[in-house]
């Protein structure tokens, strides 16, 4: 396998943190790792990882746009180019998600036929399966075959990524009748009821899902614009952390606190956004997964670990056909 | 005060938990309340509460506006003619919400100047007032100026209901950046940032908010648009749930289950929507409680205290103020 290009600069934690992820990644997983980045700082950092040199870091709140276009020999845009020229399998990225997005859909290119990449999300589910939501974040407006589009990509994605033979998928609306909804919404699910629509992709539209649906068992797949994907992944992240600041608070003032936080560890672990493996990028001509932007170590690990299945599970070739049947 | 007329009808638990929750209001709270509905079904459960009698129910799965066009002595409708009348100082339902709705709507009418009624409801945040979200799913699809004046009414009900003197109020979005969001969002911030747009209702506008920032301290009022309010209530309601249940799993093979879960008990308390008192209808003529559809008698409770507070604080005419100078 081609090695795995991690933009070592990219997140809050980077370097640092980042650089000891794929360390680990290549220690663990046995996968070629390569950090791209500034080689003077990653050269007392890099162990005996190879560097591919890249001279500017776009940062975290930096405009994507403008960031890309004038950042030629920045660290995302040559992990993007690496995986153009395969020189790389996959890029990993922490770093600012616009601007990831534009490296890989402008250096990558797109998926022959694919309107508009679109964010994969897993949102663990206790107990089961995470449910993918997409698109979590990457077109805030949306046309409805465009949805059509991200339903097939991310039922590829399901099986691919959790193994799900014939992954359910929902529409995102306000209530389970067709009828319900936003006129997106609605043309939407016309158009994924209509025969065929998913048949190539080999999954099965189970109709409009609820926001309460997301953390559930009833479906696999969640298909929404990028607006509401968005808030969607946001508000959960911020429930999980509200609520678990509040057990923890309500808890420690118990005489059985040490048990009781033990006893939930487990869970905690599986709801954790760095246990995820980090978000893919579907639909441009590679693999690009997206970590978040606070990742620890052992995100950059589970998100090489994803990059490398992906690779292996030749993830974009299902994508591609998919879309061409589809 | 006028009775609160309370839709004996509506809701999963209508009418034993409904009645029960009427009983309780007016023993507990000391408020007068009428129970409205069919009177050979309220008769042996009424007790000493009076009865408007309405001999139709609108179902749960009724199309709102066919149900409220048809069945013109319907509980819901009968209860907001009671408003209209003045023979009720407010309504409470648990009902079908679209009808509910719809009913006051068509029968309180708006208050001049309101484009769109939106439905405010309150979400818990541990440690602190709740944050008040609207619209939470009266309209799908809305105009940046109708995100104006809910910003405005939701900041004259966080005034009322929670003592808030100055609210923070905040724009639904996907990046704090003014840039950030779809078209409608970002003419909304325009708008909303404009001078005197929040002033007559003493609010402070603090720009985009994220799904992560509904629950914690940083925002009193989140404002955004029917379809992604309706979403990221849901959302929450289904992060919660499945967060509890797999707490509960979790601690009870611990052997300090019971102490563990014990600890908790007043934090489950906060977030139970039973507690929460309902959600309001903003910018009709009248106060329209919006209970959910499974509510306990104790949520009724709850909502028949929030309806009698909204009478008292005059909340109907502070909202028509801060429209008229809006």
């Amino acid at each position: 396998m081609l090695p795995i290009a991690v933009d070592a600069m990219g997140g809050d934690n980077a370097p640092d943190a980042i650089v000891e992820g794929a360390q680990r990644a290549a220690a663990e997983l046995g996968v070629p790792v390569v950090l791209v980045g500034r080689p003077e700082v990653l050269e007392p950092l890099r162990g005996e990882l190879d560097v591919v040199p890249a001279s500017e870091v776009i940062g975290m709140s930096d405009d994507p746009g403008s960031g890309v276009r004038t950042k030629k020999d920045s660290s995302l845009v040559r992990a993007a180019e690496a995986v153009r020229d395969h020189k790389a399998s996959a890029m990993v990225s922490a770093g600012n998600t616009g601007a990831t997005m534009a490296s890989a859909l402008l250096r990558m290119g797109r998926i022959k036929g694919v309107s508009r990449p679109a964010i994969a999300t897993p949102i663990p589910v206790p107990g089961t399966t995470p449910t993918v939501l997409l698109d979590a974040g990457a077109n805030a407006e949306c046309q409805p075959a465009w949805l059509v589009q991200f339903a097939q990509m991310g039922a590829v994605f399901a099986r691919q990524r959790y193994g799900i033979a014939e992954p359910r998928v929902g529409l995102l609306s306000i209530g389970e009748e067709k009828s319900k909804g936003n006129t997106l919404v609605k043309e939407a699910h016309a158009l994924l009821a209509g025969e065929g629509a998913l048949a190539a992709s080999g999954a099965r539209f189970v109709g409009n899902v609820e926001g309460r649906d997301v953390m559930t068992d009833e479906v696999d797949v969640v298909v929404t614009d990028g607006f509401t994907g968005n808030v969607t992944l946001k508000t959960l992240e911020g429930s999980m952390r509200a609520l678990v600041k509040a057990i923890l608070g309500a808890l420690g003032e118990s005489p059985v606190a040490d048990e009781a936080i033990g006893a939930l560890m487990p869970l905690y672990a599986t709801l954790d956004p760095d246990s995820t493996g980090g978000a893919m990028l579907l639909g441009v001509d590679g693999v690009c997964i997206i970590s978040h932007g606070s990742s620890s170590p052992t995100a950059i690990v589970n998100a090489a670990r994803v990059a490398a299945e992906m690779v292996e599970g030749e993830v974009v070739e299902r994508l591609r056909e998919a879309i061409a049947a589809g």
